[in-house]
């Protein structure tokens, strides 16, 4: 159930609502929205009974919620969700969001290549493995903490916010600490454990659809995340798997209009993994952003053919280049906008 | 294989090599390109023998073709195919073709309305089904030769190219005098009796993928008309059948660089049946374009509530008009172009 | 709508009710059941009035069909529906149907003696196809009118009933004058033109599922068939598209007590297409009978290596042998038998 | 690469070939055979120089791998992993290993006449979760560590062996306290912390196939656990996700038969998630022993209509008894068998 606030409720009533949810014994939400805020109710097994909340000062009425899930969902928050971080980089509002850089992070000097060229062709967001999921046991599986103190110099070097994916609790706290967004991978979409540890982090979440989810079953596994207090939550789709043979998986862009439709998080394109070929990052990248995506997932590498991971995938810094140009292009068609860095001095001075 | 003939070569080296092949007991397929002309060679169960054509004159070399497919493949034509309907109308050039419309005919008024409404948009090219392949027997199964007459008129009164299913022999038989483009039907992709009779007549073909067809499945119907002759063939993306429960099928827009990599036959896409839901056809028509497809076919319906089939996934006229203005800008992005079409009072005057 | 008779309603009363449903402009379709007859009617367009029905001497009541399908539906008739194909032949019956033979006639030396080993370990029916849909217009397409022929000799010598694919109406009308039954691929299940045709056939039809039909567009397709007044229809499942890839399809046998529960229709399951592997035929064909099918396609080759097109899913004759061995033994515990044929003398004498 | 020894080769020479492979910096892993053993070897990131191991006394040759997946490969080990559980109880052998209970464990009461039930039908291994992983965070979660201590009881009053599953490293460690076989459920066979960490218990796994996983990547899981030295994992097949709409999930039976081809390691198959319709449990179970599967993962619940989860495709007790009679008779089929618990005075016996 949520409880809709009057638009000219106080601080004070809206906190009173959370106690007298708390005290029937459930959890409280409030989600502050542009004109009024929303709460919402979780832990609940049965229907709410509405008359004790309904009666409180402030309250203007108590609605069902007609979706499985409840946080994420339009019905407890018309307005977009913007996740803001910091210097002015945001996700999820008119200006496109795009994360770039190599699938794993190999050395300090293959990272630092690579976000000096991001970076020159305008992304504010750098991503790289240090911890990754791998079929085979026997593949690189990332160069772990050392992987996230070089993530942690390039921020610090570059001014660029920081992608990195957990595999789980212990590598989570370790991502936390170096990362300005936990990314959760596809493989672990429905590792509940994770994404309820991810839910009691500070630090913004980036979680990509599993292989095989269904719209539902992606909007409850962000679900699980908001549960827990964490409403910062990005979601990216980076394909799916299905008989066809042309690309590694299917890039399904029409997902896009339906998250936004159900729900108010941000949602990227991974064109990458969504379609494991170089040759078709940037036309699906183009595809991405006229869809209606918040922003993109690129992989970029200066050296591709001898990239330990996925390097058939990803493009090199002059590809990015002319991806960056492209894109600006038809974000203006969309009315969206591709922000630039600033200059790498100012970033010095204010570090 | 595939008998590359010298820039120079003349006419008659070139018929010189068509029969010699036909001598041999294959079929010839002269293809021309940009600069020389290349001959395909058809009808062959094992490898042909270079040696008796490579010596004939204007021969620039006999190469073997590495494709299951032969005729559609890049390999034998660099360049794009462009299909020419007249009055200016192509598919496959610089300019976008844009086929809307009705999902089936109904009625000349209904037709008539629509025509005119989607035709002040901007559309050249009208369709309408007068043959309705149906999941239900007792479902609507289109108006049949009069419906084609509807759609004959509509040429007529508004100057639009006419795209319009055949499903059967004796349909198709109807449909080529009455349409300027043949369309076989995503269940019928693999119907080959109705291929080759398509690949026999002197109307393009628009064939549509398959639900569950692989991209070299997909080729490999096109190589069946082309293989009796007809060479203007386009394709068309409709959306794969897949798991995802959010749209009716998973459009796969990835399979439009993948095959402008093989083919050299255009390509569009149709975001109607591709998501099954209205509000989903504007994004993704936006990255239809945006990806490289060289135009769109949209359902369009005036009444959509009334309409007899997939009404819930016609857009309204006034949505058509959106769409073919923001098409319009992302068509600048990708360097394509959308015409309107002529006064209507010049179109009477050309007939 | 479905008009239920009373039990001791005369042919006269059957006769006069379908009289009706005529007069009012529909089709009548009588189905004799166990204790009474069942009328199905089609061609209405809307809900059918059913005081004009009920009143009539003999009917017992009207009932609304709540399923899409009419005439394949359990409700229609609640015994299993037993396809007689003469000679104590039968399928749907307690005795499995086992149709074995090459992929497709390549000789008249090829067809006998495979039919001479698949006679010898048991089976009564006989498959081979004459017209071959191939993926590639390139590829053999079978021998056409001749392998009919062979077939037809088949029949001749060794009693076999005759199992052979039509693909179009000119096909259908001479595998109708030789074949005992009329296959329907995969790729045709929604060639709704050749279902009507095949509708009108006087000889029964194996109507195979389509790579990626649901349950309900599968039983829609033999619906098609029924509705034009053949009701001798058998169902095959072959296998359905997915992502895996250690088989060529993926054998759907959940879907055999799915079709048991919805329709009175046999169906039977094809190994050999389902799985696209030798080795894999024998363990899917005990599975297919332990799971309730009313009998197989197995694919028999005696020179695999040799075979015009997918040899490598064909099973050699000393499998097939095994293979009946077992499957009489699963046969067994599921109350149901498989027959040997009568002796090669008795043959020629009925002859 | 694999070291093959002698087949008269000494326990010392193989403690010696093992040393020598952990000198050079790799694993060993040593695997009897039948006749001799064979020394995987992994921790290599390139091809192992054979020499320095060839040399040694007792050593046969040494082979390279020809498969992704090393440990989990027939060519490491002919004969099939049978895994021993105790009192009798084997999976993997000739004898067919049923595993039976309740989807979630609700209660003592609930667990105790559920295991009396599957007990007496003839289960001797018993399933029921207590960590649920649910799509929803707001379902029911499972008792915890509550519910383990049930299954301890079950154990105890009943003899059977325990089954249940593990979501992370936490319940793991419980998990593997309290059961004989510890599950790692379908949405976590690619959670590779969990799959390592099973792999470092002494207690055997059974690991379910993901809902969109290749032959491949199933088998590349299970390399995961046999990497970290834990040899007794026990695969499951629980249907795949495909478009079909009449089963929950499509039950992919062809694994079966190709994981028996490539691996030694034993595959049951679960008809109660792979249907997900009570139903359909009965006839895929007899499919599933056809097919050649070790055992079955079977729901059962005295009253569905009440389970706190998945009650729809769980069956009665009475149904269970019917399946295990028919099981039993297709068992016979395929030269397997199904044991008798010992009568229960016994079990108390030897405790």
């Amino acid at each position: 159930m949520l409880v809709m606030m009057q638009a000219h409720a106080t601080e004070e009533e809206i906190r009173a609502v959370c106690r007298k949810i708390e005290e029937l014994g459930y959890r409280a939400h409030p989600i502050p929205g542009e004109t009024r805020t929303a709460i919402g109710i979780t832990g609940n097994t049965g229907p709410v009974d509405a008359s004790a909340l309904e009666a409180l000062p402030g309250v203007a009425e108590c609605i069902a919620v007609s979706k499985p899930y409840k946080l994420v969902a339009r019905e407890i928050k018309e307005q977009d969700t913007i996740v803001e971080l910091g210097d002015g980089v945001r996700v999820g509002g008119p200006e496109l969001a795009v994360i770039a850089g190599p699938c794993a992070i190999e050395s300090r000097e293959q990272a630092f290549a690579i976000a000096a060229a991001v970076r020159a062709a305008g992304a504010r967001l750098f991503r790289g493995g240090a911890y990754k999921p791998r079929t085979s046991p026997y593949s690189f599986q990332g160069l772990a903490e050392k992987g996230l103190q070089i993530l942690s110099a390039v921020r610090a070097e570059f001014g660029l916010k920081i992608v990195t994916e957990a595999v789980d609790k212990e590598s989570l706290e370790l991502v936390e600490q170096h990362a300005d967004v936990i990314q959760i991978g596809a493989r672990n979409m429905q590792n509940f454990s994770l994404l309820k540890r991810a839910g009691r982090s500070r630090k913004p979440v980036l979680l990509k659809r599993g292989l095989s989810a269904t719209l539902d079953e992606f909007l409850m596994a962000a679900e699980y995340i908001l549960a827990e207090g964490n409403y910062n939550v990005i979601l990216c789709e980076r394909g799916v798997r299905t008989f066809a043979d042309h690309t590694r998986n299917t890039l399904d862009l029409a997902v896009i209009p339906a998250v936004k439709r159900l729900s108010h998080l941000p949602i990227l394109v991974d064109p990458s993994h969504g379609t494991g070929r170089r040759e078709k990052v940037l036309p699906l990248s183009r595809a991405a952003v006229a869809v209606g995506a918040d922003g993109l997932l690129i992989e970029v590498h200066h050296q591709p053919d001898q990239a330990l991971s996925d390097g058939y995938q990803s493009i090199l810094p002059a590809q990015f280049e002319q991806l960056m140009d492209e894109v600006r292009q038809i974000a203006g068609v969309v009315r969206r906008t591709v922000s630039t860095p600033p200059a790498l001095g100012q970033v010095a001075k204010t570090r």
